[in-house]
């Protein structure tokens, strides 16, 4: 039993934050069905993309989910979306979608279909207007303080961070109204805005606050961690390391490791610092950084990584994607993360099973990127109970699409 | 009621993603009572602070929970503090820490005092070993990416994005074990990475595949976003405009707004491509943007927005953090997201709820960022039905603290 064997979830999404969601909770063992046009949804070609044209990154959004495919512009392609979507079952009954809530996906439309659904409806902006996490992202601050110290341009960050934290938030939201009717047995509408998701975080981390309070804004600071030290060091052999020291421990163990003590106790006579303070070592971070730079310049990453690792410093090595795939030990089989999955129609690649280890219940192996349309014909005959013969006539009438290709 | 009235969590944790788990789940309705020592945990100064050296992230990361210290270097202080953490109710038991659970915070320990406790461990990594977002970040390849093309330099973002999907990571699972204790009765320990929710991502957003399948890894593209097409773009006031095309639909009301559709097509033909294919339109896009940049420099920004919203196009403006909260509608009172909460020892300042909205649910109203210790005596009294003589005593003997200030 895997901990959420039972549950079921239906998506019409595309893009990240939805598919996310689902299929977060589909590594837990949810049994997700994801509906999609017999084109394929928006997202379906997103890059990247195999000489081919398979979409890598619909693959590994979409690992574990059941696709069904239906005419959705035909009246009778939607009843049939509706009807999944509603489909009886105590554990079954949520949905999400990242479209507008109107017409057939109207959630009062659903509703009296199933009168205990649960829809989290996945807006841009509260008022429903447009938002990606590209045009968010730039709106809440972040690019304004990320990169090179000096200069005027933006810089945006490639990770879709809101994107995925909205998607998570969604899993999160799903599951506190299915406990809620559990215990009162009413459904409801979920609205998620992808730009409150940022905007929240901006107030949570304090952003907000350091305007309305401190009457100023954070400043760019490069690769220099804000408020407490932290920064990147070239190796000898060229490499990168970023040394983290937040907390007085892991300044401590910095400080031995690198042997700059006496340096540190000079510079904190000289400057009237006491670099037990957090902020202190803020302040001082361009004097920090240079008393470090030359113990990193003198040292291969090897000699610098054992005598960091010797006092259990708090660092990290930069590396590509390539590096990472190839020679980090936590980026393998080995791991317990990961483990090679034949995807169809792209090969076998290192897919992740769920980060989150339950202990009284069985990991779910990774999932499956599945071929469009794969489950059709198994979802229209054991979810909505269709004859085969009623599933073959749907084929015929060019209503349903995939399986047969499957 | 809110979404998740009566459920209790108790916290041993600092920084981000275990306070960010438990205050998601606060917004939502849980009661949340977070456990420091009496001096403050480890991230009780952490920057930004006020002038008085109060900390503004602290107060937004623990707003909406009810705080204990307590002398957790005392025998009698862990005791206490595991007899919170156990205390019965069928909607209690549920426990977050991001310390080594080990000694007195060992699960089987506390599962001795409370057989159906779920804990959720927040680790670095998975051997136990300590990870921060900063150096897990460097590792996964992002800096590597992000940035100025062509800079052979590493750019760091500076959003604490693993933090945060790790502890909405750990909300998640919290509730799905809860799900599985209603269901089945027992309880369990949950473990979560940190690096493993960066690895997971990678996996799924396909940049393992990229390297494993294509034999190649993402390079740098600076503030284009990658295939598809989406770029910065100057105006003539000297504001700043993030454009997205990723979809068909972006792409046709972009060129509708701006009017280059009879350019694009001259240079379809020049070069063999085909816009309509967000492939293509990233093959194309320094071409692209420069067929922009004219009618963006062209105009101001209040012109451009004119124009891009009578198309629907999708773009959205760069904002420093004091623009954000001091020019966007979307960051104030009027937003339906945000209120202004007067913190003790702080001040008044635009406070964030949920950014969940639950139809069938009271939204609760952002929370206070408390005193360190405000709800010593208070969860004393009501959680584990201590007597006012029993908490005096334990004050006297300097166990407990707070909550005389308050």
């Amino acid at each position: 039993m895997t901990i959420l064997s039972g549950l079921r979830l239906t998506e019409c999404a595309a893009f990240i934050a939805g598919p996310f969601a689902t299929m977060s909770l589909a590594a837990l063992g949810a049994e997700v069905i994801r509906i999609d046009p017999l084109e394929g949804g928006l997202d379906y070609h997103r890059w990247p993309v195999t000489a081919a044209g398979r979409s890598l990154y619909w693959a590994g959004l979409n690992k574990g989910k059941k696709s069904v495919s239906i005419d959705l512009r035909a009246p009778e392609g939607r009843e049939l979306a509706q009807a999944i979507i509603t489909a009886p079952g105590e554990d079954a009954g949520l949905f999400i979608t990242n479209f507008p809530a109107t017409g057939w996906l109207d959630f009062e439309k659903l509703k009296a279909l199933r009168g205990d659904l649960i829809m989290a409806n996945i807006l841009g902006n509260r008022d429903g207007s447009t938002a990606l996490d590209y045009t968010v992202n730039c709106a809440v601050g972040f690019p304004a303080v990320t990169g090179t110290p000096g200069d005027p341009k933006p810089t945006n960050h490639v990770l879709p961070a809101w994107d995925l934290l909205c998607g998570m938030t969604a899993a999160t939201g799903l599951l506190a109204a299915e406990r809620h009717r559990r215990k009162h047995g009413v459904g409801q509408l979920l609205k998620i805005a992808l730009s409150d998701i940022a905007l929240a975080v901006v107030g949570d981390l304090g952003f907000i606050a350091e305007v309305q309070i401190n009457g100023d804004a954070r400043e760019r600071h490069g690769n220099h961690i804000f408020g407490a030290f932290g920064h990147d060091f070239e190796t000898r052999d060229g490499r990168r390391i970023m040394v983290a020291a937040v907390s007085l421990g892991q300044w401590k163990t910095l400080c031995k490791a690198t042997g700059i003590g006496e340096a540190v106790t000079a510079l904190e006579r000289a400057q009237g610092l006491d670099m037990s303070r957090e902020g202190d070592r803020f302040a001082a971070r361009d004097a920090l950084a240079q008393l470090l730079t030359p113990w990193f310049v003198a040292r291969t990453l090897a000699e610098a990584a054992a005598s960091l690792d010797a006092e259990k410093a708090c660092w990290g090595l930069y590396q590509s994607f390539s590096q990472l795939v190839n020679e980090d030990p936590r980026c393998s089989s080995a791991s317990g993360l990961f483990a090679p999955v034949d995807h169809p129609g792209i090969g076998a690649t290192l897919t992740p099973r769920s980060p989150i280890d339950f202990t009284a219940c069985e990991p779910l192996p990774p999932g499956v990127g599945p071929h469009l349309g794969q489950h059709t014909d198994e979802v229209l005959l054991n979810v909505l109970k269709l004859s085969s013969g009623q599933v073959a006539a749907l084929h015929d009438k060019g209503i349903v699409g995939g399986s047969v290709r499957a």
